[in-house]
């Protein structure tokens, strides 16, 4: 059988490192619906390899003839399509909170991760992608890259204060989700596995209650 | 039928105003669970008016012959006691997801909403219990009262920040827990109603999502 399902993922210069939060969830949201599927390595600015997706931005899943982006479209299709699988949203209770993890990991997380990570990203990715990641970047920060890698010793604490209630919560259940995954683990999986793969120092040094989450995820899923 | 069910409740001097963000939450699962209960006055000094429940913080609530302390422990006490009225915390997965809340509520957004006022706090409680507020949020905060006033403007735009998640949350949906509201929007509601009850200015100015939210919680439980 031929794998009829190609998802575009954000790579390095290095093909074989993947940093993308958004493109994690995507991966762990397939393997949670256990459906099997192909990667195609993307850069940042191949913007007319997936122009057929009507945007610019990865993840892009091709699923047969349909076509979608956007991490969140994504789970939901999945969730739509493969309803005898494994719910990546459970009740709509479920879902709801669900949505919240997704805010406080955008607005929250991620903010926090990424000025302590886009000095490495910048070094990692090829050199024609450097141009549109700082010009892009620079602007969603505020700050340029020098000035963010100079300033690290100040945004670590900021990151780990942010980590706490996540420490807090795996401190008493096995997953975000209970006592088995969902879509809500693999969103701030994915951040925090961003942060992980392109931080050149570590970044989750004495975090092993996160840690050991993050391992029991990509066993659970066989990754 | 006299009500047999009594809530320890923090009060100012003027003892109608009733600002504890845990109690706050324990009246709103109350409601929920459709369970009648007085309220009585209490001030931070009287350890000994609830030293029959082995400690010296509210909420207390006396159910029977049943006492039980601690807002969360409360909350799982209602939800298995009372198990025919409408759930707080509704499947596994959503009880550990409402887990996360809490602490996102208590480690990120308490702190941020306390820092704004507590010298709010500090000036309507009675003068008796001044000396014991000061000592032990001083000691919380890390800062005197008078430098978490000095340094309000410095503090609003982090509050602003922390509520970002919970603003594009209740954008898309009428309660953090869906089309309802459970235990997660209590203990946030709680959180807020803290805030906005203490201080001197208007904490939620221009945040109509969430106060819209805030009275729509309120007329779902005719309070």
């Amino acid at each position: 059988m031929s794998v009829k399902r190609k998802l575009y993922d954000l790579a390095g210069a290095d093909e074989r490192v993947r940093f993308s939060p958004y493109c994690w969830r995507v991966k762990l949201a397939l393997a949670h619906k256990n459906l099997p599927y192909e990667t195609l390595p993307w850069h940042f600015t191949e913007k007319e390899k997936i122009a057929f997706s009507g945007q610019g931005k990865v993840p892009v899943l091709v699923d047969g003839k349909k076509v979608i982006f956007d991490s969140y479209d994504i789970a939901e299709y999945l969730e739509e399509t493969y309803g005898n699988e494994p719910s990546l949203f459970g009740d709509a209770a479920q879902a709801a909170l669900t949505r919240f993890v997704k805010h406080w990991a955008e607005d929250t997380l991620h903010p926090a991760i990424g000025r302590l990570v886009l000095p490495g990203i910048f070094a990692m990715i090829r050199p024609r992608d450097q141009g549109y990641f700082r010009e892009t970047r620079e602007a969603m920060y505020g700050m340029t890259i020098e000035e963010l890698a100079a300033r690290r010793a100040e945004f670590e604490p900021v990151f780990r204060a942010v980590l706490k209630p996540l420490r807090r919560t795996l401190e008493m259940q096995p997953f975000l989700a209970g006592p088995g995954p969902a879509f809500a683990d693999h969103i701030v999986f994915g951040a925090l596995q961003w942060g992980r793969l392109t931080c050149p120092f570590a970044l989750l040094e004495g975090e092993g209650v996160i840690e050991g989450w993050m391992e029991r995820l990509l066993e659970t899923y066989g990754i």
